[in-house]
Parts: structure tokens; sequence; C-alpha cells
């Protein structure tokens, strides 16, 4: 931690600061420039930068930020590829999840695993217990999806990934799913994430609605730092004040999260945008800013679908967008 | 819900909507303005309102909002008062929680249950279980927590309130604690509003940091609808752009919140600043704004605190706030 | 505007929203449903909804949004072109401005423009009044270096775009400059939008820092209104709560303009991150989008830049852009 | 400016940033801690920050912030009071500012100005040119309005404040008007202030609608170097995801900007809410937190004003509000 005094800041003020930092247990090291003394607080002892503030002649006081070790870059340099079912996440791949927003009864999961299977997709989503915003909506099939999706995926050979909510539901995905999903409401849910850093599977880590990138990475390192090495991002929009879109699409956290650490980030174009004409641009903007995966609705009937609908697209666009998106990729640097 | 059509919209996309409307379960009622068709889709059943957007010749489609019921002021018109050890909240009353943010150990916590006390708070807060955004910080002392603080209370005639984080410490929580805390980041973990349903105790929810009014009410609502009618709504600051102040405490949400709805609001003015020199300022506009109550981080020794020491009152400062509130009480109608 | 009652609404209630209605000069459309009566208030008087929100009874107000008539799609359906120097913006096209942030001096000026003509590009940007934050900082060269980059783009064939702050300064920019720009702060500055309006040249209409979409529409109306249908709208990132990049950039803003508006949007990749390694990845996600153009800072020397030169491509770094863009415009259908 | 570097970071490195800063004219001092090597650019300089981002093994770059020297609390310690009519703004005393949104007719503006000047209030707002979001909104009489509030003013004997928009309204409003308003708009059209500089009269700044503090304080400091010195802040709410009402109010931004800055900071209940029934919450919320005075929206019939009827108080509530308040200032040590 740095702290910078006022220009004409007293003697006084200057020692107070410096009597702070030793009483937390840090060193003091002290620079004194023209217009400004920088006092740094050098240490691993954990410090609250406001108490500083609130000590007269400071003019600021800068956290040297973050703390994730295990999710950062420095620790590991090369890109961690993640792989389910030979389909790849990170390094020179981008990886493809596809499936319905919701499981919603055997023969709607069946279709849509035939029609995923028929794409050449090896990844199916299905969500069987649904966060909803209010109480009185559809809550999804609980358990009893989770097992359609389980024999609706064996017979097309292909991987599930679903969205876990609490942790006494771990065990029942453990049983049926090969991907665990954590929900952008849940991402600073601590007990969970500590808990999930116990398996053997990986995790995909949606982004929370107002969670900055470097949250993102802190929540990130609670699974990693807990032993499961496999932690997959997935940016899926931010609140912002725009209301034309249900959530901010921030393509931009590509880049930056491939520069500060090797895990893989993906992109879900679907929530992201909650509309399905939306969906086909922002998820060839995906791809061309280098995102390591995609994760997309898709549903047999998006106008009879019991959950975002709206943001399902049709199987045809679909198929269309798969092959828009591989002729894209080499351009980029990427295999889909 | 609302459909408006464009100036010019097609008869056949006129006829789409309205066939739309009846798939779903619901009546179309039509009205042609001069300008815009407008069409009506009156019923229960949930539909949504992008599938209509994506219908040529849409301009918009509204949705009527919500859906809280037992939250709502049309629901219960009177106030909901909760007392607790004879510390009202609610209608006309204002009341006071007070205490350290996190338990540290047997002394810090009785000395701090000891000023409460003589400072006239009945009601003590403190963190046993802390929602940390690093796995590397201090993370509470967890039961041991718990019974110190109870015991502390006990001794000074004092409630105590905590934070709960997880559906499996409510055992423990009911044991020892007498308000149940929803943290921001748990806002939205539905599975644990869920369980907090059953339970015979008041819970204070507090505001997500990107949550509308209308989504904090629709998190009430999974409370109460379980048949807990003890609900605190807790206003402590949202996230915007703003880097002066750790969050942006939205005092306006009081009057909004008690025009919605029955249920007493408080201001969490230590969270919802971050910096003890604004506590003071932002506790006195929330009392004049009309609040229900307040929570206040203070510590007997803040510069020694193990966490957020920056935004814990000096006992001094808190006493001398208490008086201030209590002259200001009357000008707003309020009791304190 | 159509106003929705609460269920059970008094009668008399009901009577004062039709009353207010119809002394606004609009016509009330009544149309009782189970739970809720809705009111229409047809009629193209300006009327404001708050009004209505003050009612006892009244649920929501709904105000049937926006009011941009020739900037709309429903206006004029084609695709609107511009074309500049044989470069156009719109449609099938995708153009391509680049050039420094600011005019520093003649040297300089003429080595960017030869660097531009080399690369292929026809249009050259460069800043002579520069807004700044601070009134310390260097403000441009203002008419010095209009002439200057006249002249340099004159000597390699270009055409030139640069900001006007200013309604007294247009005079001098139709004199120097092509394509005039409206920066971001001054997107809302009705009176210089309302100059613009009157003149024979393209306009750059940047998006406000936190403006909505429709906001930023209904300021391309102003100019538009004024009979200049010359606008090109420019996406340059809006402001959030995250702080890794220097602004969010929204990408999803482009396909949503181009369903409401027949106007072409380009990107500026360069203020919309802040960062030159963040350019490339965000310009090829723009043109993957669907944009219409790019406007993309390059510097001769970009680490001594006056202004911005972390965000300025280096030559070698454009050049291979520029050609990754060609690759990909036709997977998109674009042509660049 | 600070830049940090990894841990780890190459002598090659560390030596690249040294001779960057050199290069900038600029002396480094370096600090190696256990940790983190820390490199202080010492000087005057302005630099980018975001060039050193770019070097490998630099993990941080900090900016110390700012740079109002003139608008600082250090520059001068002692609260600016600023006078007009006998109100006072600044140090101990809150003022009061009134009137309707916009000046309407001869009759309205004098009806108003009578129940000003019956209330006690020394100074009428009104506006006569407006900023409408729609080029076909009404845009306010403009001169005659001016003439007319001027007239109105005299004659009850209060003083004017008005908004400008524009360089070249201003020697009409130095005719008319005892206080010039800057609108959110404008806050940060440099031109505009830079004239407004110059000027003997005092100016009010409204804050920017995603304007930091920081912002705010040097668009201030553009107002101050020229020599003005009378400049009084206005907080009106800022934009953010809420909408529930029109603006969130920053009320914090009292306390944060009284510290940082001797300049009278006030606030604008009514844009800030923009209804009614939270202007008086708001109000009294504003003066416990400290605000040095208020600029509020009453109207003689607001339900037939042109503009914002809905935000205006009726005059019998603003004589309540008005009383509440003088019940109030005691108790935070103001006058009004």
């Amino acid at each position: 931690m740095i702290i910078v005094m006022r220009h004409g800041a007293s003697e006084e003020n200057i020692q107070k600061v410096i009597d702070l930092i030793k009483l937390k247990g840090r060193e003091a090291h002290i620079s004194k420039g023209e217009s400004h003394t920088i006092i740094g607080a050098v240490g691993e002892k954990v410090i609250d930068p406001r108490e500083f503030e609130l000590i007269d002649g400071v003019k600021e006081v800068i956290k040297i930020s973050s703390s994730y070790k295990l999710a950062s870059r420095i620790f590991k340099e090369d890109d961690t590829i993640i792989e389910v079912n030979n389909e790849k996440f990170g390094g020179e791949y981008s990886g493809m999840i596809a499936g319905p927003c919701t499981i919603e009864n055997e023969e709607q999961i069946f279709e849509c695993a035939r029609i995923m299977s028929e794409s050449g997709v090896k990844i199916i989503r299905g969500g069987a217990f649904k966060p909803r915003t209010s109480p009185y909506s559809f809550q999804g099939l609980g358990e009893e999806g989770l097992k359609l999706i389980r024999k609706a995926a064996d017979k097309y050979n292909l991987a599930v990934t679903s969205e876990v909510m609490e942790i006494s539901q771990i065990p029942l995905f453990l049983k049926y799913v090969d991907i665990l999903q954590v929900g952008a409401r849940n991402m600073q849910n601590f007990n969970l994430l500590r808990e999930l850093s116990k398996i053997k599977k990986p995790v995909i880590l949606k982004r929370g609605l107002s969670a900055t990138i470097n949250e993102w990475l802190m929540a990130a390192e609670y699974i990693l730092s807990g032993g499961n090495r496999e932690v997959i991002l997935c940016e899926r929009g931010i609140r912002t004040f725009e209301v034309a879109t249900r959530n901010t699409l921030d393509l931009c956290a590509i880049p930056v999260v491939k520069k500060l650490s090797h895990l893989p980030i993906i992109v879900d174009p679907s929530h992201g945008t909650g509309l399905r004409d939306k969906v086909v641009p922002m998820s060839l903007a995906s791809l061309a800013a280098g995102c390591d995966g995609l994760i997309i609705e898709v549903h047999n009937k998006p106008e009879c679908a019991l959950c975002d609908g709206a943001q399902s697209l049709y199987p045809e666009q679909f198929r269309e967008l798969y092959k828009k998106l591989k002729q894209l990729a080499p351009v980029v640097g990427k295999k889909i």
C-alpha cells in the first residue's frame, strides 16, 4: 500500500502514518518528492487503506490491488486448456456449449440433444434448478431434470453442463453433470465456491452483474485455492444504465482477462443480450475478440419455451451461426 | 402486458401478436389510436415480453411490473412494525442497531456490548461468518463468535443480530441470534431466502449492490411467501461509477420503498459510505429522509479492528451522533 | 401514454386520471381487465407521465418512448450510406478513419498522413481543439492545427475529420475539414447540434458517456431535423463501475442501432478501451458485430505522443490489423 | 505517478520504466520492497499512466489524482461563502433558491415571484433557455423569458438565477440575471466554462449525470482559474441502473466535497428525484447531510406546468417544507 501525503503535510501527520504502518505490522518506506511525500507500507499483513485516509494531511491511499495468486498469469504463464468430451477451451481453442435454457420435459430435451449432436456440438447445456427473481415463477424440474438431460446426452454422446445453486445440490450434480455452472447471482457465494474447490470436475464461473474483473478473478481464486484447477470464466453482461438490452456485454473483458490470467474465458451472448437477433452478431464479436468458447441457448421451438425463449436461437439459426464462427476463427488464430 | 404497434404496422403483424397472446393463454384487448395500435394481453399466465419484440411492426412491449404481492402496500396498507427487545422498526419508530463489524475475541465483544448498553442501544450487531472477497482474508470466528456475542449480549441485556451466509448455518443462528441478516451478496440467493421464510425470527434483507428496488422487494417476497412476515429491508449503497466512496448510498430508496411497501426500511451508513467521517452526516440524512432505523458500526478501538475499522465510529462519536438523531427525529415525525 | 391502475383502484381515482388526460388535450381510452384497468392517453400533445404517477390508485405510467422520427428506420427503411473521398460508411460498407489523437506539429502530422496513405487509408483524423478534463493540460494547436492537417491531407490525397467544440469554431472547420466530429461531452450540447444541422458536411456524433441509445438517436434527430442528413453515429464506450478499462465499449449498440435506425454506426476502439493492446481485438469484434466503420488512433511514435499515446497503435500494428479486418469482413457480409 | 512492478519483474523491464520516466521529463525514485519494486515518477510534467501499463512486468500504475488547485481546500482552508441579495451559501449558511422550472408567461412568473417572496425566499429560479432531449419539445421563451423574470423579481425584491446554455447568451444573462447556472449536460463544455471564468457574477455548476466528484471539481477549476472565484457546486443526481427514480441523488457527495474543497455545495432535489413526493424527504436529508443550500422547483399550479410539473411543489407544500428545514437546521449547526 502507498500513502501519498498532501503538499505541505505536517511532520506530525507524516509520523502518524508511519506509526500506524508499524502498528499494523508492516514496514514504512518514505520517499520525499518536490510536491508530495510518498510512504510505502511494505509487507504481507492485511491493512485497510481507509484507516490512513482518515489521518489529516493524507491526500490519497493506494492499495496495490488484489491478491489472486493461483488465477494470475504470473503464477502460471501458459494458458490453461480445459477439455471435456474432446471439446477444448483455452489457448488456441474456442469450445462450444449449446442447448436450451431449461429442461422442460423428456421430449424437448431429447429433441434438443438430437439437434445439438447433428450440429456437431459436443456439450449440451440445460437448467434443472432455475434462479428466478420471483418466487412465483417456474423453478425448474430439479433432479428429474438432471436425470433427463443425462439420458438424452448419453444417447447422443454429449457432455452435460448445468447450474448448481446450492451446496446441498453438489452430490446430485456430480452424479449427472460433467461441468458445473455457478450463476451470476452466486459469483460471491463464497461458501458454495469453497465446496466447489474440492470437486474433481470443471466449473464455469459466471461474472456477477456488478462484479469488477478483479472481484471475478478473486472468486475464481476461491475455487482454485481448494485444489480445483479447472475454472472456466464466463462473461455474461454487466448491469449499466442502458435499458435497450437486458445487460451490457463487456467484450473487452476478454483481452483484459487473458492478460491478467491463464484461465479460459467464454461468453454467454444469450443472457448477455437477452434477444435472439442480437445473439448472432455478439457471438461473432466474442470470437473476434478472442474468447475461448461460447455458451449459447438453442431451443427446438423457441416460441414455446418455458423460459427465456426470446433469447434462444432456432436450430437453423444456430447451424448458420456455427458455420460462420468456423469461417471467422482462423482470421483470429483460433480453432472452433 | 401491453404491446404497442408502430405507426403503419400491417394487419398481418397485428394478427401475429394477437395469435401469440392467445397461444400463451392470455386474452387480447385491442385499442386503435390515431398514431398507434395498442394491444393489451390480459390474464395471469406468465409471458416473456421479448417474444413480442421480435415480431415485425412491434414498437414496444411493456411489462406491467413486478409481482410482489405480500410485500406490497396494496396487500397490507398499514406499516409493518417489528419489535425486538423493546426496540421498534417501522411506522413512527426508528430503531437503532450498533456494534462492531466483526466479533474478534471475548474482551472486544464484551467491551463493545458494555459501550452499546451504556449508550442506550438495545440491539448489538457483530459478524461471525464474514463474506470476504479474498479467500486469504480473515473469515470470522464462526460458531465461537456467535457464542461470545450471545454471552456478552445476555450480560448487558441486548438482543443480537448477525449475518447468516448459508442454509446449513441457520440452526446455529436460531440458537444464538435474535435477528438474522442476509448480506448484499446473498440478496438473490433464493435457496437461502426460501429457508429463511420458514423461521420464526426477523430477517434483515440487505439490498444487493446492483439490485433495483423492484428486485429487492421480489427477494423480500421469497421470505414473506413462506410464512415469515418479519422482514426489515436495509439500504447499504449501490455500485456506481463514483469512486470517492465505497458505494453510493441511495437514500431516495427510503421514500420509494415506503410508498410501494409496508415493510420497514433501515439504512447501513457504515457499509454505504465506507468511511467513518461520512457515517455521521449520512446517518442524520437517513433519518431526515424517514428511515425506520439505522445499523451502525461502532468499535471500542477502531484503529485496531480486524475488519472495516475505517468505517467504525469511536464510542464517543456514536454517543454524540445518537444524541443528534434524537433531536432530529421529532422534526420528521419519528421516534428514536 | 398508458396509465395502469392498481387492482381495486376506486372509480373516483380512475375518473381523476381521465380528467387529467382531457385537461392535457388528449383522448382517454379505457380498457378494464380482470386484474387491472388500463387507460390509454391518445394524441400528440406532450404530457409528463409523472403527473399521473402522483394520483392515488395509479400503479404505473408508461411512456411510449421517444420520438425521433427522421433518425428512425420507419421513416427511412434503407441504410443511409455516407461517402467521403471514396470511402463509404453504411449498408454493406465499413469505412476506415485513422490518424493521431492530436495534431502536434508539422513533421508529426505529415509523417502520420504519409503512413495513413501508404496503408490505404483515405480519411485522416487529428484533434486541433482538445476537450481536456484539466484546464492545465495541453489544449491543442487550434486553427494552426487545422491548417497543418489540411496541408498534410492534401499532399497525400486524404480527407480530414476533426472535433468541433463550439459554435464559433464551425466556420473554421468548414474551411479545413471534410467531416466534423461532435465529442462525447457535447452529445447533448443542443445549441451546437442545431448549428451543425445547417451545414453541408457529414457529422460524426459520438455517444455520450452516460447516454442511452434512445438519447443518442434523439441527439442525431437535432442534426437531421435542421436539414443535415449526413450523420454518422460513433460508439466510444460508456461509463460503468468497471475500472479495468477506461470505458466499457458497448458493442451490442451496433445491432441495436441498426434495427432502430438507418444511420451508419462506427466504433472508436481507441477511446473505448484506452489501451493499445485492447484496440486490436476490439476492432475485430466491432466489425464482426457489423459496424459500418472504425476510427482508430495511430501515431508515428506513440511513446512520444502529447496525448493518449497509450491508446495509439504503432504504424506496423495498424497495417497488420487492417489486413485482418479485410480478411474478416466477407465472413460478416461487409466490405472494408 | 507511481509504478508498481510485479513480483519477479526483470531488471531490464525496471530499467525500461525508469528510462520512460526520464524521457517524459520526470525524475525516478526507486524503492525495492520484499514483494514489489515501486518506482515514483516525481515532477510536474504531465504523463499518461497507460504508457507504463504497456511495459512488461508492470503490475499497476497509479496516478496521484487530480490536480485541481484553486478548488482545493489546501489552497484555501476556510469555507467560501457566497452572498446574493442577503442570502448566503457556505460555511454555517444554507441558502434557498426556489421557483418554477420554466418561465411560461407574465402571469405565471409574477404569481410565482409573489409566492416566493411571501414565503421568505430571496432568490427565484426559472428557465428561459431549456435543454430538451427532443428537438420537438418546448425550448423556452428565450430573452423574452429573461425580461419577464427580471421584472417579476424586481417587483418582489428577489434575485434571479437561470441556466445559460451557450457562450453567445452570456451578455444577455449578465443583463438580466444575478447567478448563472451551468446545466448537468454542459458540465464539461469547457469553452463555456472558460468564458464564465471571466464574468463577475456567481455561477452554479451542476454535476454531470456521469461525472465523478473529481471531474466536477476539475470543471470548477476551469471557472476559478480564469478569475471568477464565486462557484457554487450543485448535486442533482447521477445516472445509475436504478429506474425507480429519474436519477440517483448522491447525498454523500456533500461531505466528500466539503472535505476536498472550500466551495459551497447545494442540492437540487427536484431534478435529483423527478417526483414531487420525493422532494420533501430529500430536501430534509440534504440539509441533514450538511448542504450549503437548496434549489427547489415550486409552481403556482404544478398540474398546468409546461415542463416538469410532476417534480414541482405546490406553494403550500413548499411553505411547510421550508418551516421544517428551519427546525432541522440548528440540529446540524446550520442557519437557513
